[in-house]
C-alpha cells in the first residue's frame, strides 16, 4: 500500500472493486451503501476536463470518487459533518486524486459564497431520506441522525440549492425513496428542473421498488420523461443479479 | 352461443379467456389492448353490491365488463361516442350482464348532470394517451383519433371530474403513459387525490417502462406512496411472461 489511510477507531477500507475505489468507512459514523453506487452508475456526468461537478451531502465520499472513473472534470464534494468530511479527505488521499477531488465543510445554505450561482455542469447528491419532524424516532447516534434525518437541510431547500447552482443545461442525478416522487417532481418543477430519466431499484422480483434514481435538467424542454429499465437488486436466493454484481464487482 | 350479438361489419367477438368476458371489437374503430386488462387486473374495486363504480372514457367498455369478475357493485361506462357505446351495450348483452352493467352516451363534462358529486366509491380510467396539440399528427380515422387524443377532454378535465365525483375515501384507477406522469401528479394534488400505488409496466427486460398504473385516493392521507413491483409483458423470444399469461389466459 503506496499510503497509509491512518485509520483510525472504528474505521476500516472497503473497496468498490468494479473500479478500484477505495473508502475509509465506520459503521459507528456513515458507511456507503448501494444507494451511492447505483447512484453514480446513473449519473452521466460531464465528461470534459474543464468543467465542474459538485457533490452535495458527500458523506464520506463515496459518490464523488466512483464518479472519478466516468469523468476528467474537477469533483467538489461539500459535506457539512466534520467527521465524515475528515474521513473523504483521507480517502481522496488514498485513490491519490488529490488532482480532480476536493472536499468543501460548509453547510449547504452557504454554498452560494464558495460556489458561483449557475455555473455547475453535474450535481450529484443522495441527501437524507427522512422529512424531519418531531414526531419521527432519530437515530440517537447523532452522526447518523444528521446523514438520514433533513435536520440542516431540507429537501426543498436541497433542491433550490441545486437549482441555483446549475447551468442552464445543466443536470442533476438524485437517489431517494420513491415515496417520496410526487413531493420531488413538484419540487424540481417549481425550480427550473424538468425530470427527464428515472431508474426505480426494487429489492428482490415482487416486492415493492425501495429506492428511486433521478435524472433533471435545468431549463430543459418539458415531457420525454422516461422510466428506463428498473434495477432488481437480489434474486430468490438473496444473491445480487447480474447487473448489480457488475455494477459492484465489475463481473460481466 | 345463447345470444346472436348481432355483429356489425368489420366487428368481430374476442374474449378475455382468464375471465371468460366476450367483447364485440373492432379494428375499424377501437379494440381494447392490454392497458384495458392491466388497469382492470390492477384496479381493486369496491366490493359491496350497494355501491357505485364509474369506467370514465370507456370506449367498448372492456374494463368495465372484467371488473365485473372482481365485484358485485353497478357499474357505468361514460364514453361520448356513440359508435362505441353501441358495441358496448351489445357486448354487455353478449355476457347477460345487463343487471350489472350499463352505459352512459355523453360527453364527460355533462357526467354531473348525471351522477351526484361525491357520490362514487371506484372510477377507473383509460383515458386518451395523446395531448391535444394542433401540430400533433392526428389519426385520418375520427373514431381512432377520438380514442387516442384529448380532443373532447383534457387530462386535466378528466381529473377535475374524476375528483368531483368520488366520495372522500373514493378510489381512482388510471392507466397512462409514463412520460406524463409528473403532470397526473401534479393534478392529482391540485384536485384533493392523493397517489398511493403505482405499477410501472415494461414491455420488456432492458427496455424502458410504456405504461403506469395509477391509484389514487380522494382526500388520502398525503405520503405513503408505493411503487409494486412492476409487469414485464413479453420475453426475449416475444411471447408473453407467466405473470401477463395469467391475467390475459388464467393460466398459472
Amino acid at each position: 500500500m503506496k499510503f497509509d489511510p491512518q485509520l483510525k477507531s472504528g474505521e476500516r477500507v472497503d473497496e468498490l472493486y468494479a473500479n478500484n475505489i477505495k473508502i475509509i468507512q465506520s459503521a459507528d459514523v456513515f458507511s456507503f451503501s448501494l444507494d451511492a453506487v447505483l447512484l453514480a452508475d446513473f449519473a452521466q456526468p460531464i465528461l470534459k476536463q474543464k468543467a465542474k461537478i459538485i457533490d452535495l451531502c458527500s458523506g464520506n465520499g463515496a459518490v464523488g470518487l466512483f464518479l472519478t472513473k466516468k469523468t476528467k472534470a474537477h469533483i467538489t464534494q461539500v459535506e457539512v459533518q466534520t467527521r465524515l468530511v475528515d474521513m473523504a479527505r483521507r480517502s481522496i488521499e488514498l485513490n491519490d486524486l488529490n488532482e480532480q477531488v476536493s472536499v468543501l465543510n460548509m453547510d449547504l445554505k452557504d454554498i452560494l459564497q464558495e460556489i458561483k450561482k449557475d455555473s455547475v455542469d453535474t450535481i450529484t447528491c443522495n441527501p437524507p431520506y427522512f422529512a424531519d419532524q418531531p414526531s419521527s424516532k432519530k437515530n440517537p447516534n447523532p452522526y447518523l441522525a444528521l446523514a438520514r434525518h433533513e435536520s440542516t437541510a431540507s429537501l426543498a431547500n436541497i433542491i433550490v440549492i441545486i437549482s441555483a447552482l446549475l447551468k442552464m443545461g445543466g443536470k442533476m442525478y438524485m437517489v431517494h425513496r420513491p415515496d417520496r416522487l410526487q413531493e420531488i417532481f413538484s419540487l424540481l418543477e417549481k425550480n427550473r428542473l424538468v425530470p427527464k430519466r428515472i431508474r426505480l431499484v426494487y429489492p428482490k422480483k415482487g416486492r415493492e421498488a425501495n429506492m428511486v434514481l433521478i435524472e433533471a435538467i435545468k431549463d430543459g424542454r418539458p415531457g420525454g420523461l422516461r422510466f428506463v429499465s428498473p434495477v432488481v437488486v437480489y434474486d430468490e436466493q438473496d444473491q445480487y443479479l447480474p447487473e448489480v454484481r457488475r455494477i459492484l464487482y465489475g463481473e460481466e
